[in-house]
């Protein structure tokens, strides 16, 4: 075991003025834990990870009997630094209205923790790192990681640091699959849980989406079978492409149309040729591009393969009921009426499940134009109705403000 | 002018014996006809084309007044092969509930005309074919073109043939683009117009799909800025990435999840892989490998640049109903319920354009989930509404069974 804390959740890179503030703020925390031979992350695959690190952030003060513990659940393309500046961007938290001093994860009542799932590319072990076994990047060599092993992965950090249950577990999207994935694998250490804009199973549309993406990393010449790292290139072009396809889907129609419709780019007519004319495509390319600065082509394709391989039921005899069967925790499921990535219906299917086995769940269907990224915008009536949850299941736990 | 005629739709490959059947039912007809030097056709970014080539092909008999000809009109990436086997893959006509004897584009009645639209790569023009300025393949040197030079080209193979106006206009997606255009554009030469899950402006949504599919292409290194045919290489990665995304577009989620599902490919559980481990994997690859197999890269950018630049009322003053003023053609216009590419809304668009200027319209909204490609499917109460609309307009027009 070997844990190095750098406080103030300075970066080491970006915008350290930011950093300090928002850090300060929040009182940020930076931090990485690392897991030797004795200790394996036993996959799903039936293959051992070890050893391994994880990155993590942590935000606020963990009380006297650590009954105040949140763990933030990250999504696809996101990391641990939910309310600390991104150490390659220089940009602030991703969840900049949700985490922090007042907001509904108040980071002056709670401990919050955001770790870098397993397969990351934020300093959690990931296939871009070196494989013991070569001394070279893992690449495709890296063990094909589940939702299930991510979460066995914080289950571990948070014994190491002698946290026995949270408070309360939260996570859009793939973090929602997590959240699903806590509370059936440790009813007995989720006190309430949030899953947000997410599904039971990964939908054969959004595997299609996905299988898109992968295709389009693998096409690029310079992925090298995925030993990009040790040749010395970068498949920066097929990663773009499958950023572009995935943006459009965490989008609506209706806000594409709002926010950009036909408008040209910096120009009175159309070109008659290929470059961006539309704003829509200028846009589209910067998010492609922006992408390939920060992140890692074949932790895409080992964190899109776990979204897809994510069916909780499978697991347990095919009846989503029984995953949480017996449950204690209370559950808040959030969705938003212009996800089609991850519509109501699919968080819906969650909310029957947890009713079937007489679980304390509320469900919300937020009304917003903003699709599927709605779980990351200033969205006040989420805000109000998460804010409302968790301060009432915080009384109950005998968190006092 | 040189028109070369080749009776009984025999193709050059594929199935021969399929071909003959099917050529002889509806007596189709390969043809192309070239447009000389003093016949150049004038695109709208204001170039010339010239010389160039329309393939075409013609099911059933013209009558002695000209009066019995339907113009049907394709989408993307099909072809002038409605109802005559494809010469490449060898399959049967891409309309084989609509078009024949009986059918509601009656062969038995109907003088049936389907050419390939300018920039395709079945025959007409396109950018594969030579560049008679350089002696090789135009590549990205053919002009851009738009919805209303496809129309125009079509125009003056009409004016070739001595066909005055059509009986019917009929088309979807791209194909339904080009009837709102011919209705637009040569009123008097419409009788009826049939748009089918088309809309009269491309949205954002789908401007920005089309960009990741040409992004993909674009990104392909055997691409070769368009000058692959010259360099004797294949940008097949590329075209199957971005067909495979698109092809995601022609279907429905609920299709999607009927058809497909989380079943798996061959095998009894996963294989902590990223082989096709899902039939929808294995499916979409499918897609996307026997696309290219038909299909030209360089056509695919500019037919979806056309379908992008597309925006009629931009046109007429920025008011839709202004295209359509003093019409006295009559429209049917169909839309599905489960088509997220061209969903009933921008349909409904179409037809408060033409309600505005009180033309003669009917619409119906098809309930199904098969999503954009039912138009190409078996979809019973479209061949109903189609037979109905069209037999009607038939009679009017003094074209008896």
């Amino acid at each position: 075991m070997n844990t190095i804390e750098k406080a103030g959740g300075r970066p080491e890179a970006g915008n350290p003025g930011k950093a300090a503030d928002t850090g300060d703020r929040v009182n940020a925390h930076s931090a990485v834990m690392t897991f030797g031979a004795d200790e394996p992350l036993a996959l799903d695959s039936g293959v051992s990870l070890s050893p391994f690190t994880i990155a993590y952030e942590t935000y606020g003060t963990l009380n006297a009997d650590k009954s105040n513990v949140v763990l933030i659940c990250h999504a696809l393309t996101l990391d641990q630094y939910a309310a600390s500046t991104h150490p390659l961007t220089g940009k602030p938290g991703w969840w900049p209205f949700m985490v922090g001093p007042g907001l509904p994860i108040d980071t002056d009542r709670f401990f919050v923790i955001c770790q870098n799932v397993v397969g990351g590319c934020m300093g959690t072990t990931g296939p871009k790192d070196n494989d013991p076994k070569t001394g070279k990047p893992y690449g495709l060599n890296f063990p094909v990681i589940t939702i299930g092993d991510m979460v066995r992965a914080q289950a571990m950090l948070l014994d190491k640091l002698g946290i026995g249950d949270l408070f309360c577990v939260i996570g859009g999207s793939m973090g929602g699959m997590q959240v699903l994935q806590w509370a059936a694998a440790y009813p007995d250490r989720v006190f309430s849980a949030i899953p947000i804009a997410t599904a039971a199973r990964h939908s054969a549309q959004n595997i299609a989406f996905h299988e898109v993406g992968r295709q389009a990393i693998m096409a690029d010449p310079e992925w090298k079978q995925g030993g990009y790292l040790s040749n010395g290139t970068t498949p920066g072009k097929g990663l773009a492409v499958a950023r572009m396809a995935a943006h459009i889907t965490y989008l609506s129609e209706t806000a594409l149309h709002r926010k950009f419709g036909r408008n040209l780019q910096d120009r009175d007519s159309v070109t008659y040729g290929f470059d961006a004319d539309f704003q829509i495509e200028s846009y589209l390319r910067h998010q492609g591009s922006t992408f390939v600065d920060r992140f890692d082509a074949n932790s895409y394709l080992y964190l899109t393969r776990a979204m897809d391989y994510f069916d909780l039921a499978a697991d347990y005899g095919g009846v989503l009921a029984n995953a949480f069967r017996g449950t204690t925790s209370r559950f808040c499921v959030v969705s938003f009426t212009s996800d089609w990535l991850f519509p109501t219906s699919d968080n819906r299917q969650i909310v029957h499940a947890l009713n079937a086995v007489a679980a304390n769940v509320s469900f919300v269907e937020i009304r917003t134009d903003k699709g599927h990224d709605a779980f990351l915008l200033d969205e006040p009536e989420m805000f109000a109705t998460l804010r409302g949850f968790i301060d009432s299941a915080a009384r109950t736990r005998g968190l006092v403000a």
